[in-house]
């Protein structure tokens, strides 16, 4: 059976509290044990305390922190349900390879209460257990889907009740002067590299974050978390 | 004489746009150097080009995209001197050890507009060449201090014209609530651990970025990210 790597106190903590997915089997130091009592009240597992390389060896890691649990595999969410609701507020993000972008990106679509993120299928990370880590547990939280073509997926939900935006250096539109408070996909490109071309095409407009100084971009997940809060506080006052 | 490692293609660009330390040595992949042709501008310096394998070891990292550079040591500014001028705005980090984080604020702290970044001397990342990396090199265009005692400091620089505001999960005032359109300190925790109470008690109010879901608190260079942008959007509307 094919089995998940978590590691990290507050991941595992989180993917209890959540629980959407079985923790099959629970590796614990002695000391986090003493410090984390939960880890008892887990029902109906295996919990075995074992000395710290025993962990290091488990989570090929050594940032698990005493925790290492295997379980079901994630199970990734439909992206077109992510669209479903009332004034959705996606995340898509055009092929973003690093593992703690990502993961912080899932944390603060889950603080600003949006809808999930939707992740690109080919060259970008998947929902790995350092990426669980990263997002300090929210990923069992909101819905992460994966496409297979980004542009296409845009080109489907978007309409008048939920508007796409491509987040770009060079729009005209500062994200405070965008309207987030109707459904809206906010797109990211990663790094370096920015959106695809054909992905930037789905979009039915862009914001920018200005930016006053001499470096070019934000990093992408602070970039994600400026525009999902904007969002927030644009809703909350209306 | 002392010097300090910088890689990667854009903090060694910035290193020699900002010009305020002398690149001692440059070490660049044949390959860099035809994708980088600014490096042959750069006056009298002596460049090498070398194997890749030469700048792993010369970096002690494989993240350097074939450039290195050994330069003068970085140039901490004065923390006082980032509280004068006209409505200043600061980012204090009380013990923050990651680099990525440190390295992601300073870069949002220079986009921002923000008159500089303060970091506690003891138990936090100082700029390394995994900051400067982190950062895109926007640790060379914006001033980072340090500190002895923060919380003295923040007891020092504030005043009628200078608000101190502790980030806090617990505080009543949403961030778009506070007022941060007159000078500003912005004073973050560590991950996990919060502000110290000391740090805490010296600053004159809190705010929050309020959370919708189940995780308890974002990443810390996120949450700097938006309390930034959240006065430079103040600002500009001022």
């Amino acid at each position: 059976m094919n089995r998940d790597l978590v590691y990290g106190r507050r991941p595992v903590r989180e993917l209890h509290r959540a629980g959407k997915r079985q923790i099959l089997e629970l590796l614990v130091t002695e000391r986090a044990l003493s410090a984390e009592p939960w880890l008892r009240e887990v029902p109906g597992l295996r919990l075995q305390v074992v000395p710290e390389r025993r962990l290091n060896d488990a989570a090929d890691s050594r940032d698990h922190q005493g925790v290492v649990a295997f379980t079901e595999p994630y199970r990734y969410a439909d992206a077109h349900s992510l669209a479903e609701g009332d004034r959705p507020l996606i995340v898509c993000l055009d092929q973003v390879t690093d593992p703690h972008n990502l993961g912080a990106v899932v944390r603060s679509a889950e603080g600003a209460g949006a809808s999930g993120v939707v992740i690109t299928e080919r060259n970008a990370a998947r929902v790995t257990a350092a990426v669980v880590k990263a997002s300090a547990g929210a990923v069992e939280h909101v819905p992460v889907a994966v496409v297979v073509n980004l542009g296409r997926y845009l080109e489907e939900i978007k309409g008048p009740a939920l508007w796409t935006w491509a987040a770009t250096s060079d729009a005209q539109t500062p994200v405070w002067s965008a309207d987030l408070q109707t459904g809206a996909a906010l797109v990211f490109g990663a790094e370096g590299k920015g959106l695809r071309p054909g992905v930037r095409r789905s979009c039915d407009d862009a914001f920018t974050i200005p930016l006053g100084g001499s470096v070019e971009s934000l990093n992408v997940s602070v970039a994600a978390g400026v525009a999902l809060f904007e969002a927030a506080r644009q809703r909350r006052s209306a």
